[in-house]
């Protein structure tokens, strides 16, 4: 039942596919979480090779270029001896006129074990998981505005990591929202994991009101926004999504909901400021507060690393 | 002396390189259809690592770009466990002017012990054969129009695996035969092996006329070209490399040679559907076919990723 | 106090990062050369896999493409069975406006062990050194016209395994040496290793003449400058990085300073001739001496394996 309407739980509700936040169970976030953790346990600077995925192919498949996240995927399956073979989509038989389901069903005919999907049409990880062999698994990297669910399983753990307890925060993601992929699977996350208090803090242009319907608390000025907040994720000012009317100038941006110490100040004490990189200095955040004693940006890319193990060794050792 | 005649072979008569299925005698085609088998036979869904290659460093030099066969060598080296550098010669020292020569002296010197080697140029993989050091093997994947030989060992698997024996077989090669290396090396191994009836099938402008001189039947009409055929290779419309009054329009040539489930109903009632792929639907071949029962597209992938491991793997063993 | 002075150099005197040849005491030379003969005495022809890098994780950050270099250091740590991650910095988060010190910062967070570093201006290995994580060991692959220590340690193993000592040798650096960074990172070796006489050879225009002043015999003269040289070290036309006046035609510079099979007879009857590579065949150098029983160019590129093996398992072993 849960298999029909998730693709990405098999009958027995254990995760075979992460292609959104959406749907999936506490207990599987929290595994997920959980076997991270093991991966930093061993000693927090180093995680050393583990033979999970020796002898499978992983294929980073990345129809949108983002060394970044590929980087943090190909890392991350090296560390589990994985194979690995990077492909650029667009150069390759795209070129020649195959479809995307040709391309997936002849890698799948390769004995790929698991595909890595970036994408900049939503929902193209969604296609390729019904249509891969069954022995097949996917991730989503990142899909147009629709969803990045590893980067939201690492906020998750690094908001877990600090916070312990999620039954009674308040978190604040402020920034250019509407296209964030990271703040939409960041908001279902947190609910999941019974955030009592998650707010979207932003100009009208970039803060969706609807999200209301989704128990969020829109807040169009920013002193309201982190006022008292535990944690508060940062998002990148995607200027190269915004056209005309919609972009804001860099620096009336950070006048209105750029953070500073000033601002951050109006928050809890002890709260813990949180973004997905790569940072715009002086335009979301001050430098100031990105290398301040709360910032854990960097602890986030650590942690990403582990969780994106987690999640490969987690849907790899699940049948579809 | 077969040596001497065949630069592929050593004082034995094994295999060092493979770089034309012209000359191999039939027991060679046949062991390495032999060990491809071994690869799947393991598991025939997974292709487990195995050790052959441990500590040798493959080295793809793709002087034209592919990614789709790149990838299926990748794949099979890392299977084999052997370290694999990608080199992408465009940009590579032969913009600072160094000669190919030079080039492969140095690949040499850094201990590759193989090159696998696309050129736009016919040949090319010959001349570097010739002056690589010794304990370099070279493997051709595809050379101008010269030839493909491991796409033509793969459908030998492919074809043996289906139809057991070669040596009752009417095969049909239908389409863009002239500007394909896979045909020219497809008719080679199918004489070897003792097929008694090749068919090359196709207009006159893609055609070549010469092929009768080598015992192949010439149709240029579909029905003829694949009644009571027992295998039907559909061929690539290689559009890019046509110019002017030569290049049919694709609705023309589907009409006439394109492969539907009215023409294959003219074949053998078990006759195979194979492709070398990427296809063009609806150009080559409709999708109804490509979909078919009766295809083995998918199938000649999974054996191409066998059938390299087995070149590799039996290269690598044996000396100059 | 060493480490005060060198930023290469821990408390204990003990190699951390490779950024120059500059301020390397003679015994951390020869301890590397002595490390580089290990990896190839097991067998002259093959550099089997050794495992001393296992689960380390090495990134290739090339903010500058080099192909040739890139491929020796990425198959050196594969064989000591690193994870190889090849970042292609000019397409990576550059684009979208991330500094370079949050780059380093970012990898850095991933668990990166070492960072081979390729920048066109000069000091950027030193900047990165200084301000990426302790656990994070750097090695300069070419700055600018700054350093290329790889290069000047493997031309030292080359002139120690045909010369054996360093203490009477009269060496000969020919051509373009005010571009050239192998030059500098040569002659700093070749003082500290105690060669007695080392001359730069090349026309006024390429060979400045403040290297006087580093003790270095400066000729404007071919004959002069290659007269009973036991070692002849030919550089590389950069006409890339020449313009007007200064670059030389390659007819009028072969003339005057390419090395030809007469001028090489002035030399030491046991001359090496050696090259960094890629050669300009007939502007620095003849074929006949390029290939020549005298010339030491290829044997060089594999010593450049051995000894960019011993540079990353010596650094990786010492703690900052």
């Amino acid at each position: 039942m849960l298999s029909r309407r998730n693709p990405q739980l098999n009958a027995h509700g254990e995760l075979i596919h992460l292609l959104s936040i959406e749907g999936l169970p506490r207990a599987v976030l929290h595994g997920i979480l959980d076997t991270a953790a093991t991966f930093l346990a061993v000693n927090d600077r180093e995680v050393k090779k583990v033979p999970l995925l020796r002898g499978k192919s992983v294929f980073n498949l990345f129809f949108e270029n983002s060394t970044r996240t590929r980087t943090t995927f190909e890392i991350a399956a090296k560390r589990l001896s994985a194979d690995v073979i990077n492909l650029d989509i667009a150069k390759s038989s795209a070129s020649k006129g195959e479809s995307l389901l040709d391309t997936i069903a002849n890698l799948s005919a390769m004995h790929a074990d698991m595909f890595v999907v970036r994408h900049s049409e939503s929902g193209a990880p969604y296609l390729i998981a019904q249509h891969c062999a069954p022995h097949v698994h996917v991730i989503n990297a990142g899909d147009g505005r629709h969803a990045h669910p590893t980067q939201g399983l690492l906020d998750m753990y690094t908001i877990r990591h600090y916070k312990k307890d999620f039954t009674q925060l308040r978190v604040a993601i402020v920034g250019d929202i509407v296209h964030s992929r990271v703040a939409r699977s960041d908001i279902l996350a947190l609910a999941t994991l019974g955030v009592p208090e998650i707010r979207a803090v932003g100009p009208k242009t970039l803060v969706p009101g609807d999200l209301r319907a989704m128990g969020v608390r829109v807040c169009h000025d920013m002193a309201e926004g982190v006022k008292d907040a535990d944690v508060i994720i940062m998002l990148r000012l995607q200027s190269e999504r915004m056209s005309g009317a919609m972009l804001p100038s860099a620096g009336e941006f950070f006048k209105h909901f750029g953070l500073t110490q000033e601002k951050l100040a109006l928050a809890a004490p002890d709260a813990i400021v949180m973004h997905p990189g790569p940072i715009n200095r002086g335009v979301e955040i001050d430098s100031a507060v990105a290398d301040g004693a709360q910032s854990v940006i960097l602890p986030q890319v650590t942690f990403g690393i582990a969780v994106r193990m987690a999640v490969m060794s987690t849907i790899a050792g699940n049948l579809a």
